[in-house]
């Protein structure tokens, strides 16, 4: 059984409430619950679960005009327009999600969820397991692309959507895109993958695991039962998202932004902040240390591990690839050294060699991993074109 | 007044004790007094200090074919041959050093010392501080490469050495050989900066940054008073370790050792191990939390930071590199990402600017920073070939 909640307040006009002209405007999560059971590959059901979720734009009368947003490590459902008007900050993509930007919403209805597991409202390690009354924390089961995939097919059924017009994500969104083409073929009718990977390298395994060990190996964190015992490891929250923070910036990003610039005029010869570059990774690591959760994050890094749809085909991706049939468009960065354009053009050569259209997109950018997040001339050009010829192609209107 | 150890027993000859043909043998590092207090660059001064050091070959009459190793973060004296018959591994730096190696003790009489503030013998955070007869601990001053160059200048007095023949050394180690051509340039004939860099960069220092704290975080560190405690951090000095290790490994040789390589055959779906990578690291920090002191990693991460010859002259490294006369070998790692080639040839370049003599060599490794401590054919012809000269210039004959 399905059940919506019944805060569907869907978002204002920008401009009338002072945001920019190009905002999707005020925005309210709405919550999804899900009584049908949901097998995980991990070879565990987890009973029940809430999704909560955003949309932007408004559904077309033939339901064909919706798009899906996947985000990424520590993204959520708040991937456009404002929660509040005195929000500082808009969603984490409204660069590219709003009336005129890359996903039009005069165009587009969008959906943004947050995944399951996650600590944004969706059903994750904070929340309560229905069979014990106490926080799954760290008995929560572990996901998986897959299992995120059809959790994603199950709002698709409940708001109506057969099929969505294109399933876009960055990151460890991409990878939920790739696996939207494989499971769901006809349900996806075109796929973006930005700045993704078909599967993570040993190195990036690697800096996933030290941050696993920061949090793990945190005396707060209590084998992931730290709300019981009133604590929080934050230490170690901190010390993975520092880590996080040198992986999404390029080296040379990093050394436009702070060099070896001193936030004093001389060394002191101590372990206080010398350079800026400490003080922006303390700043990175403290805040988020007190605004996600810890074994949300674990959680989260081992999905990024386990992706590798090649894995069941002896290592072979175009094989792997065969059962998608929607155009791709794939974007890289220049600078990104998380998933460089080599990762993202393996997964272009293999769609090439499937017999697979395929648009790719190598972006000149200083700006490392992070430049999926921000605007860019050419990624917006091309981009926006893609998501125009979608439009073109299911004879959309623009809805003002 | 300096007073020189009686242990002095130099090494024995290889092939006698099973140990192989081309290794120094048998060795026992000896260890200088100095009562002749040290000015710092930090303000302060070291009253008094020891440095633990090791010879291998022998010292010419004239005293002309002395080579100096400068070790790098994790370092120490023990850079060839063996302390034990029944040591299985010889010293750091084996695959370089020894009878017809690149650095042939038939040929050259080289010194290795342990840097101040390292914990392998020399004076250093865990040595007692005698004004207070307390542990120096994290009161133990502030070092920098200037002022190791300077205690090595010192150790240089007290073996007869008035010029060595080279100086040489990789990473950390390199910048040391940069100083000494700076500090002293009457007092060396020449230098070999292997893997090195004039500055860090950015992210170089956000790496470090997240060592330190990773162990300053550490509950167990006590404000750097663990050992009055009777505790150590262990926890932070792992993770600093696996997070220096992935910065010493190129991407590639990560993927060639571990791929994404289980060590069981499946998913268990937890936080054990479950790549190889993964048991790797584990193991590589583990075993460097038991061995190495916090403190002194923590001093030889700021060590790095703060070499920049190039400051005090707004920038300018060939100003900065003047005072310099003896020719250099610069010698980088194509698939070294902690310090990459280009590094390499700021400084190449910078000593062509300043009208020095220099030769580079960039080597095709993929073992990333680690290949300056592995043999490479094409790295041995380079490096032996200058040592060669080195040795033809000084009218050096082989010992043996």
């Amino acid at each position: 059984m399905i059940v919506q909640d019944t805060t569907t307040l869907q978002s204002t006009d920008a401009t009338m409430s002072g945001m920019p002209a190009d905002s999707v405007g005020l925005v309210t999560p709405q919550k999804a619950h899900f009584d049908t059971p949901l097998p995980l590959a991990c070879g565990r059901t987890l009973p029940s679960y809430d999704l909560v979720y955003e949309t932007y734009g408004e559904l077309n009368d033939d339901r064909s005009n919706a798009v899906l947003i996947c985000h990424a490590l520590s993204g959520h459902h708040h991937a456009a327009g404002y929660h509040h008007k005195d929000d500082r900050k808009p969603g984490w993509w409204d660069a590219h999600i709003g009336p005129g930007k890359s996903i039009d919403t005069n165009r587009f209805f969008v959906v943004s969820l947050n995944n399951l597991g996650g600590c944004h409202g969706s059903t994750g390690p904070c929340s309560i397991d229905p069979e014990t009354g106490r926080e799954w924390g760290p008995d929560f089961p572990m996901m998986t692309v897959t299992d995120w995939v059809h959790s994603q097919a199950k709002l698709a059924d409940l708001l109506g959507i057969e099929r969505f017009a294109a399933v876009v994500g960055g990151s460890l969104g991409g990878m939920q895109v790739m696996q939207w083409s494989l499971a769901y073929p006809e349900r996806i009718a075109n796929a973006v993958v930005i700045a993704a990977t078909p599967k993570l390298s040993a190195q990036n395994i690697a800096f996933n695991e030290v941050a696993r060990q920061a949090i793990r190996s945190d005396p707060e964190f209590h084998g992931g039962r730290y709300h019981e015992h009133g604590a929080l490891p934050r230490r170690g929250l901190k010390l993975a998202r520092m880590v996080g923070h040198i992986t999404y910036l390029s080296e040379d990003a990093m050394g436009y932004k702070f060099g070896r610039d001193l936030r004093e005029d001389n060394f002191h010869f101590g372990y206080d902040v010398e350079f800026q570059v400490e003080s922006y990774l303390r700043y990175q690591g403290d805040t988020f240390s007190t605004s996600f959760d810890a074994n949300t994050y674990l959680l989260m890094t081992k999905v990024l591990d386990y992706f590798d749809p090649a894995a069941v085909h002896g290592g072979d991706l175009a094989t792997a690839l065969e059962p998608a049939c929607c155009p791709f468009l794939v974007i890289s960065f220049s600078s990104d050294w998380r998933f460089p354009p080599s990762r993202s053009e393996e997964l272009v050569d293999a769609l090439m060699q499937a017999g697979k259209s395929v648009s790719y997109a190598r972006i000149e950018s200083p700006h490392g991993h992070d430049a999926f997040l921000l605007p860019e001339p050419r990624y917006q050009a091309v981009f926006s074109a893609f998501m125009e010829r979608v439009a073109r192609d299911l004879c959309l209107e623009a809805s003002h």
